[in-house]
């Protein structure tokens, strides 16, 4: 073997150095900080430059090749990045979160140990209403006056839980038997582990608009502080091209491509021929598909025209 | 293309269509019941059978192969079967459960739905110690007086938890926020499919006595109910090589083997070297895995060396 | 346990019932046939459902249902659907495809068996050129006589590479050792076994016009023969919003939004902003990233603001 | 958040870092080399101890937890540690290499590129004969007169699948084509990425004797030369516990256990109970189960009671 190697040192980013070990802030208990990692932006043009062989000159710019990368889903260079994380969460979020099954998982055990003594307790001003639109989502938040004896009714609550759960341990009961009741509020606490390319799916779907708030705001977290500061040019791109995109099907092409020509009558009816309108008793309705067209049509400052007088 | 194909026909197998969609009952108000499946003890065969070609005469029958791919870990055949299963569990053994992380699963949303009414109840009788020795089990149970006292508690305090969600749904507040104090012991619902190999796993795993009581009554539903109609030459192999067999070290070949010829002396030098037990101030002490040695040695009514006169 | 449970029924699609076992060829002598299936459009539909609980109303019709999943990725309902197929492949092909790693497969093994004596021969007309643009792919077919020289050879090589395969089985060289030489383009089978989520993945990497012309060939026979008769319901909501989408990236939203709008300077102004244009020597020009945008603006017949006059 | 956090410093294991980037050479022209790791024995130790929270003492050291987790199958901390592999391979052993499915992998592509310009050739000593035993494995060396014959016949192979290889890409054919004859014993390289856990599975299958030799050899300069730098403890429990560990199955322990307690008559019986031995024509005759049974009590230097007089 003559072949020559090039020298390899271990992937260092500087800037995530910095705030390794930081507990970055999410709830009124939880955090999310960085233990370990493995890779950069850096590696993975280099595992996707393993394709082009010896030869081959170094045509692209990190930044393109990056780009380009993610948006022709080529995903295999972005799990050459792996990120180990220590997160404290609420169980009912960590029920979200575990759903997420490429993951590596270390999480505190309440049957070695007792429960953590800490559950996530909501402000006066933070309860939700439920959404009139959203079967699965929340809408504006409720009165202070409601609010006040909402946080009153939950702290009684967690004061019986937890008294209970102190009493069954003094009585002898076995720790895997006395968590039975905790709240879902508590708070464990887990060792993470993830490839960049899974962390990105999950920080796509946590980070949209209609996940639950509180998932939301750990994602953000996660994706800002921490990925941003890891892997910035694949960061960008992500941004670019899945949190921010915009999705068109084959269908909705055609009737937009028919309202930037002006052809109001050929959109309409080609959006009633899709289903994305519905005619009936004389007057357009459209179903959840239309009305997400619509906001499509809102973010290209279209007009919608089967709203048009 | 002049290849001749077999005819080929679906899987079925008539034990296991007996119970499709029966409930199988655990705890208190739980259940398993099969909802679909694909393949059977021949697709395990036939798939197995793959790699011997055309010309190859059919030798073994099929309860040997099926015992040849078990103890040599020969697991891709078994991935050759699919079972999906409705289940109702508490959603404190719900998230050891979804640690498998090979299953596809979709659960009861108590975002969109309200949550299920009913929670895992303990009877006066249940109540169980902690366990001395293992840190993570239980013990003997309770006194009677005192597991009435318990359950006494446990009442009211789902009495109060379901008071304060009933509340926060009246007050309006979303779905998903008021869900944030159910108590674990609230049961929720998932589809949950598997492969047969995970599946042996997660039964390795869950009817092991180390697992906690409650996730192994339903591990002994869904391997002594379900997979021994579904496939029974698997459940026969699994049960020999698997469930009640015997894993030695390397070590502890060595000393049993000096046991069995009698070798005390020579068998307790080897414990010594290889910490299995220590000598101090005079006395031999097994640590835990010294200890687990002497549950083998019993297991072959072999003497324990270190404890003989 | 007092619940009312629904009879339950194993999963039955007669449109695919009727190709089952049936060999869909491809290639000069591949095939794709399927073996086995678990669950249908009905069952994605029902999975999805669980989450509504007793109480909710059917809203929503199963097309509406499904194709909100597809559009918001809800991709949990779609695994619990599962096809068997057998293949026969190339191994140079079956090389893209086992990357794929979410699939249960049992391959032919050379290993226990003589190889299977067939290779993919290249007919004269067949022989592609490179791409001259894309570094992985094909550009146009060679010429007659070229093919004829390429096919000639190609059959030279496959009958020394049978030659001493023969030659090496007959000295009494193992199995595993005589194949090492094998080409790659000799067949192979495999059963392979996937969740209809993972397999609609699969679909999209393989039907893109960029993936290799066999593999396309193979995906294009599993999509339109295979998944289109077994949920076809899915099977449109996939081609829509999958296959035949568009997707723009945040900058490119904008820089339409702006073509859509007549103002063609500000769109060349944004362009050159986020680096889909640059401006050398006074002329402006994409690079890949730019050329990619123009191809959107000509499916939506929008003018291309650098390029007009 | 009062909470105080222990500082965190990145794993860094000074005995893997010594042969970091080191091609560790295997076979006449492949490789394995250490491009990046994440985590050591301490963090196994670090992640297993999450579970018992603040209060509790270290209580076992660090080699007596490895060699818990290990033999109980605790496998998530092993998980926590992560190496990335710079690999040289051919393609026949890259075949079953990837059939590990958990790895994070970048292979060279030739279809961006020229293929490498190398294959594994056979020295004439090292022809092996198909083993009369195993229908998967090799036995004896050839004779040197019929493997050199051998392999002057290799030679010419491999000239002639160069030459048309190098004349394809000559006449212009895309390389996707070009490639489709190339032998099985061409080197590809890749990065290969895969956690702790799912490595000692791959090393364990790998490096058994039924194993074909040539990843055997790549799997034990993995075992052997890396892992064993980088997780010591891990190694060393692995090695007992997996490598060269013993399972019985519930019936062998039976019939064992007879044996070490000198009844012979007893052992036959249960043998032939459970198949073990079958009785045909006045003979005693072990399947291929049975035979295994054998090795097992020679191993443990027992008598195999049907053999006895």
């Amino acid at each position: 073997m003559t072949q020559i190697f090039e020298k390899i040192t271990r992937s260092v980013v500087p800037s995530l150095d910095k705030v390794l070990g930081k507990p970055f802030a999410v709830l009124d208990d939880g955090f999310v900080r960085v233990v370990d990692y493995l890779g950069s932006d850096a590696s993975i043009v280099q595992a996707a430059r393993v394709s082009y062989g010896k030869g081959t000159k170094k045509i692209s710019q990190d930044r393109q090749l990056i780009r380009y990368l993610i948006r022709h889903r080529h995903t295999t260079p972005f799990e050459m990045c792996e990120i180990k994380l220590h997160l404290r969460v609420p169980m009912d979020i960590w029920r979200q979160w575990i759903r997420h099954r490429t993951a590596n998982v270390n999480e505190y055990s309440t049957r070695y140990s007792e429960a953590i003594d800490s559950s996530h307790r909501t402000e006066q001003s933070a309860w939700r209403t439920q959404s009139p639109h959203n079967r699965q989502g929340s809408g504006e938040y409720l009165s202070p006056a409601i609010g006040r004896r909402l946080s009153r009714r939950e702290s009684e609550l967690l004061n019986l839980t937890g008294a209970v759960y102190a009493e069954r341990l003094l009585a002898g009961v076995a720790r895997e038997q006395a968590r039975k009741d905790l709240p879902l509020s508590t708070y464990t606490e887990a060792y993470w582990k993830m490839d960049l390319h899974n962390l990105m799916h999950f920080l796509e779907l946590r980070m949209d608009p209609s996940a639950q708030l509180e998932i939301r705001q750990y994602a953000a977290v996660i994706g800002r502080e921490i990925v941003r500061r890891w892997c910035p040019l694949t960061w960008e791109a992500f941004e670019d091209y899945s949190l921010d995109a915009l999705t068109l099907s084959a269908k909705e092409v055609a009737i937009i491509t028919a309202v930037a020509h002006g052809k109001r009558k050929e959109a309409v009816q080609l959006a009633v021929k899709h289903e994305y309108v519905m005619e009936k008793h004389g007057e357009i309705k459209p179903p959840l598909e239309g009305k997400e067209l619509e906001e499509k049509l809102e973010r290209m400052e279209l007009p919608i025209p089967w709203a048009m007088k």
